[in-house]
């Protein structure tokens, strides 16, 4: 628990602890051995958690604030991909050693996040190690309306929110993979560090949206998750899926690999009727998101046929990409 | 989500994936991007989060099947606090590498564990770098059946499960601090690696005990969290304090030092009125853990008075002690 460690009580349990240890409603955070919670009623808890490790899924030198605004936003972002509601998080994390002004805006990218959501530090542990942040969040949902992995239907249109492909830019500007303008680098690199978790969107799109996802290891590694969980095909239009200004200044090749194999997106992935196009736009409009229609969802054509994409170029005609997801343990 | 990661997948997705993903409750376990879970009806979730770290919690060389099952039972030893019963974990963590056997072997004291308390895993994020363990544990309790840090009364007796400071005296043997024989040093060390989480203790002590913590670091820092929590006072008698046949082989000192600022027990320190020392005694026979009296809490006697143990022989006689609790983040 939190109180281990008098300075992170300082920078944590203080914000944590504005929700009383005893509200009306029996919830019960910070100081006990466990915190007490419980869904909106008749709903039930999404609960996601994710291990942020440095050298792989930030470098040493990011801005400390911007790592604490990242940490949560990738747990909110897998809320947003179920039609969550934020409600409350644990963080577990570990740190060779304590700075004071590390911390301090550590915590402040964290909680200006938070609270943003309404979502409330419940619980944690910190010790001594290798710096390391572990998320668990908790979401709540009517079960019938969470948006599933395995919920695509043949014919339903795939959409993507916003762009995709800044934040691998980014990295390849950072790994001088290739180069970028002062501006479009600052582009990249704000996608790279402050992505924006779609928890409106996701809200937005309950009973709209068939199956839903975030992106968070490429397009085609991720797509392919829903192929596998719904027993369904895809055809991808690739230059339909969307993406900035600043890719589009990059070579064609550069774009595609971004776009589709990149990783850190952090945008949502899914899938909806095509009578509910009308409907998906205006979602996206309510909640000042702009969705992109990138292709259609099919049926397995025969017992052997196997989930997968077919990627078209504008014309329609076929592209035969190889492309691979974002494996943290493999590459990077 | 585990799948990002074959070898493990193979080792944990296919054993959580013994609950369909859509079972007839609603709750879906591996494979979206959130589990779906609720407490039971009219409870709530009791949910604890912990962190264990090599260097800090484990030896780099331990028995990686031990690692499996203390990972988790460090985690249902706060819901055994709690008073809440076992449901779900999610597990995080990163590898420096992927090595078969090490998997194979610490999934299977992770899952034992699981199996025996019915407590499945719902979902997970495995990733490289240098070996990080991360459980958030899931239980259910009615909020007014909670055992929690701040309930404890004037005139309640102060209760300890099982034997304080065999794992501390184990701690002491593999840093060489101290000596014991072969057969002791088992003792010490199966207590430091394999705790029993006092779950079955905490459901029969609903509606009995007032107060109550897990032991992690250490009677007399422990045991503070109640009486600060609850503002109140503590005596404690150091000899009645229960300690295993082998460490009342090690020196008086040490043996003192070991029961109350040992750390790593995992036992239960809880509080009952004096009138529920039948009930308590058979609270413990009914689930075959003994328990032990080792003193009382009395009120704060003036506006100044601070929450403090008071330590006392067997005599009755005022014990001055210098103990520091077990803090992770600056020693060990």
């Amino acid at each position: 628990m939190l109180s281990e460690f008098s300075l992170i009580d300082r920078f944590f349990a203080r914000r944590a602890a504005a929700r009383p240890s005893d509200a009306a409603d029996g919830t019960l955070g910070i100081g006990d051995d466990c915190a007490l919670l419980a869904p909106r009623a008749g709903e039930m808890l999404a609960i996601s958690t994710d291990m942020l490790v440095e050298g792989r899924h930030f470098f040493a030198d990011i801005d400390p604030e911007a790592l604490g605004h990242k940490t949560l936003a990738v747990n909110l972002s897998d809320l947003a991909a179920m039609g969550a509601r934020p409600q409350a998080f644990t963080l577990a994390f570990s740190l060779p050693n304590a700075d004071e002004a590390w911390l301090a805006a550590f915590s402040e990218g964290l909680f200006a996040l938070a609270e943003r959501y309404g979502c409330e530090l419940i619980g944690g542990d910190t010790t001594g190690g290798p710096l390391n942040l572990c998320v668990t969040v908790f979401g709540s949902v009517p079960p019938q309306a969470a948006l599933r992995r395995d919920a695509a239907q043949p014919g339903d249109d795939i959409w993507i929110s916003g762009m995709l492909g800044d934040a691998r830019a980014g990295l390849g500007v950072q790994r001088g993979e290739w180069c970028a303008d002062a501006s479009d680098a600052a582009t990249f690199r704000r996608a790279l560090e402050r992505p924006e978790p779609r928890v409106a969107l996701g809200l937005a799109l309950r009973g709209i949206a068939h199956a839903a996802l975030d992106l968070s290891d490429g397009l085609a590694g991720d797509l392919l998750h829903i192929l596998e969980r719904s027993r369904m095909r895809a055809t991808v239009e690739v230059d339909a899926v969307p993406r900035s200004a600043a890719l589009r200044r990059l070579t064609p090749e550069i774009q595609r690999r971004c776009t589709l194999a990149g990783g850190d997106d952090y945008e949502l992935c899914f899938t909806a009727p095509a009578t509910a196009r009308a409907a998906v736009e205006a979602a996206g409009r309510e909640v000042g998101v702009p969705v992109s229609r990138i292709g259609t969802i099919s049926a397995l054509q025969a017992a052997h046929d196997r989930p997968a994409i077919d990627w078209r170029d504008a014309a329609g005609a076929p592209l035969t990409l190889t492309l691979q997801g974002f494996d943290h343990f493999h590459a990077d």
